[in-house]
């Protein structure tokens, strides 16, 4: 049987709420609580068990593992939201600025620790291989981050560097989420292997879209403020190539707005869009997004299921690279 | 065979001395390189290999766990540093101090999850009571540190709180040290319980012996400055028992010295040393030491093996209790 994504998110908000964290000291778990309260699209539980729910009708064999995943993911969230100083997460306070960095720093080490406890509680056959997948993805995540904050001090990133940054910051723990999923339904290592290839490609599409949606997205669909990282300088693929493409005066113009300590939000966002538009860049960028997404979709193709039980996860990844500009 | 300690020493520090990470990010590598190379006393793999030694003459089966909890131990000085705003380390800079605080956040983070990867790195049949216990472990010990920052901002703790949060931040890792070398070579549940209770009491009466040398340790012998958990009102048995005991007059004078903001270093020192003296805490703190030393031999006597085997783990021991003033 498929499960609906409607059914399969009711089924993951359940175990979110019902997790069962200590009373004691509540200095500890209340962050915790809160930030795994403030929602999100929860798409990485949501991948796990529909990459499961292709080979077993049965999607609660990974519903620990999952929610393991998703503890994993809001971890990042707090210690990345400190690391970076950001005030706000989902329309809300980050986990520091409500209370202390010693409390988001020691809160986010519980939560690395819980997602190991539910990664953990897996079938003792399944549990090796469960997990080396997570331990090496956990690492991967870690060095993502590393390479984006050094990324900021750099004025020489490439455009193949980026592309690894964000591969290993966001796509890894998406085809892990995925990988997870079929190991867990005792999936052909191939099949696992072509699910965990779609994660990367899905990965790297959907961070590409962001990026771009940064730029171009209607603020209220998109649901933040746009321009957000040219204001920042933020080194995205749109920044990276238009250093790549952009002619002397060009140039000249993209480092005047980088370098200018004041200006105008509207004023340095409109004339960095300028040369982007000019660059046509956001033609460039999404053909490099159609590119992996054709590549995850090629992969999904191979995984040896029929179309009928994919149809879901097809959807889903439809959805996601369809939102609108 | 009973292995020597020198040899079991020699044995974890080649072992760490050959961990390989990874080179890229090495901003990410680097700094936990470098907290692991700072040296310590390994007390914690040395207890997990002086453990399978009891039942094993094949201590090997139990190094790569013994390095993941003195990776972990490691990550928690890492992350304990930089939130108690330590400079120094082993006579070192603190390794947010020497890069700074999100490299301590990051590469912290980075340990704790090489940490599982080496505790992961066990026979099957070990794996999920090993990773529970280390789950368990890791756990209690954040709620440890997060007691013990909570109880800065406290003028009310107790005792038995005190005792329960050394017991979490410090003693339950011992146990899970010795624990885990009796687990990884098969020992039986009643002597591995046996070995865990033995590593509390230790623990205990360490920490405890801790906080004495603190305020009555000889600078050179103990190897650092005398007096500063004075200066610092840290709420240590000694401070809080002094609080229990005191008259009038002796908690005006704790109050006087504890709310001081002028003050001569030596001057406070003595006077808040001057009222241990009067109430007699050498003796009372001495007595509880010896209170839990005696219920860990105890627990140590009743684990079934020779005590030919035991030999060593009574040594280390008793080294480690008469510690000089």
């Amino acid at each position: 049987m498929i499960h609906s994504v409607n059914y399969l998110n009711r089924k993951i908000e359940k175990n979110i709420d019902e997790l069962a964290f200590d009373q004691n000291p509540n200095s500890l778990f209340e962050p915790i609580k809160y930030i795994l309260s403030l929602g999100g699209k929860r798409i990485r539980p949501l991948l796990t068990l529909m990459s499961a729910n292709l080979f077993s009708d049965n999607v609660d064999i990974a519903i620990k593992s999952a929610i393991g995943i998703e503890i994993f993911h809001n971890f990042t969230l707090l210690h990345d939201d400190l690391m970076d100083k950001s005030d706000l997460r989902r329309g809300k306070e980050t986990v520091h600025k409500k209370w202390n960095s010693n409390t988001a720093i020691l809160s986010g080490d519980a939560m690395l620790i819980e997602a190991y406890k539910y990664i953990s509680d897996t079938k003792l056959e399944f549990l090796p291989e469960v997990l080396a997948l997570f331990n090496k993805t956990a690492m991967e995540v870690c060095k993502g981050q590393q390479f984006d904050m050094n990324f900021e001090k750099r004025n020489d990133v490439t455009v193949e560097e980026y592309i690894e940054m964000i591969r290993l910051k966001t796509a890894v723990l998406l085809a892990c989420s995925l990988k997870m999923g079929a190991l867990l339904s005792d999936a052909s290592h191939e099949d696992a292997t072509q699910l965990y290839d779609f994660g990367i490609n899905i990965g790297l599409a959907f961070q590409l879209k962001d990026d771009l949606l940064d730029v171009y997205g209607d603020t209220e669909k998109f649901g933040k403020a746009i321009g957000g990282d040219i204001l920042n300088n933020k080194k995205t693929f749109l920044l990276i190539k238009a250093y790549e493409l952009s002619n002397e005066q060009q140039k000249n113009e993209l480092d005047r707005w980088v370098y200018a300590k004041q200006y105008k939000d509207e004023e340095k966002i409109n004339a960095v869009k300028n040369i982007y538009n000019e660059l046509n860049l956001k033609i460039v960028s999404d053909n490099l997004i159609n590119k992996y997404y054709l590549s995850a979709l090629k992969s999904l193709s191979r995984v040896k299921v029929s179309e009928e039980r994919k149809k879901e996860l097809y959807q889903l990844t439809e959805s996601l690279m369809l939102r609108e500009y």
